[in-house]
């Protein structure tokens, strides 16, 4: 099997040979659209973003998605050992694909919900101290809820929760900014989409990137 | 268990208390964003797009998101007689809640990945195939690729598949625009969002916002 086929069975989520066909026009285009916005960056930060703007069809992407300096090698570095992936919601966890390791969400477990009831959080807040109890060592990625980063963030700082890095892009108008300048500020490993706009494709397509970035 | 106490079990994906007041808030600042934008819509029309806006962060989506006269009455209709949804990919299915019927996605199955193989096609379009063949009749969610969406206006048109309605919201540089083009000129009641924007998000969004509106 040459190298060519390789890359057809891997690239940018395709899987077929039309599908690589129509990924790989998409990329020419994307290239066109935010090659300018992206100059400067390394060639994997380079691949992430293109990954984010193929996956949403928005340019603005590129201006917003900030990367910090270790993020890719400590993602990489955690995959490689296989640590587990911790989702917000059940939606995210099922874009994420060709992953050795465990892939995680706790959003409908009942001891969730319990909790979220007891400590009036919301449920996807509750799901990342349910996996904090039980022993959760990976990397966390938050397509969905600002509470759900929020509470990921106080758990690293306060409880010696160990995360390896964060992909921390919650999306909307109430809280999601705000969750990520936090993020920004602490020397957890992270990546971000500034401002209201982030969600499931974006939390998909960098976690399937660095994936794809593990495995060469 | 008053009104407000049903409001937050249901309301745009809340399903506590804290999770409600930030849906609530959410839609206060969608309004004021998009308020002008969908003037002289229905109100089901507008709850429809807020919901897309709030998942989204985007409000672009108020100026391109257009709906079929008939799309609404006969998706709920459907909803009500417990049609099968049909989704192209799982993210989709994923994100899909409180529904009474069945949720389909072929795109993982045995058949889909032969089909593909011997068809030279992709296996999002494959799996529409294998959906027909399997006796769909329903809704069908189209939330990431456009060759999905051409082969369902394909076998509605040419193989007589008995589709309600379809939620046309491919996301994507190539193919995504003009396959929703297609879809606004059949007769099959649809939604869709003009250009390349769209995605799991939209797709759950208003998929959710018609089990809602079903439930009154």
């Amino acid at each position: 099997m040459g190298k060519s086929q390789k890359a057809e069975t891997m690239f940018m989520g395709a899987s077929t040979k039309q599908g690589y066909n129509i990924a790989s026009k998409s990329r020419e285009i994307v290239r066109s659209l935010i090659a300018d916005k992206i100059e400067g960056l390394s060639e994997d930060e380079k691949s992430i973003i293109e990954r984010i703007v193929h996956s949403t069809a928005d340019p603005e992407y590129a201006s917003i998605t900030k990367i910090s300096d270790n993020f890719i090698s400590e993602s990489i570095n955690a995959i490689k050992d296989e640590k587990d992936i911790l989702t917000d919601i059940n939606m995210v966890k099922a874009g994420i694909n060709k992953y050795e390791g465990q892939i995680k969400c706790y959003i409908s477990n009942e001891e969730t919900i319990k909790l979220a009831k007891e400590e009036q959080i919301t449920r996807a807040a509750a799901a990342i101290r349910i996996a904090h109890d039980n022993g959760f060592d990976g990397i966390i990625v938050i397509g969905n809820a600002p509470t759900a980063l929020f509470e990921a963030i106080n758990l690293v700082k306060n409880e010696g929760m160990e995360v390896r890095s964060i992909v921390g892009v919650p999306v909307g108008f109430v809280g999601a900014a705000e969750s990520k300048e936090v993020l920004k500020g602490t020397e957890i490993p992270n990546i971000v989409t500034e401002g209201p706009k982030g969600g499931t494709p974006v939390a998909v397509a960098v976690t399937n990137s660095l994936i794809r970035l593990k495995n060469g």
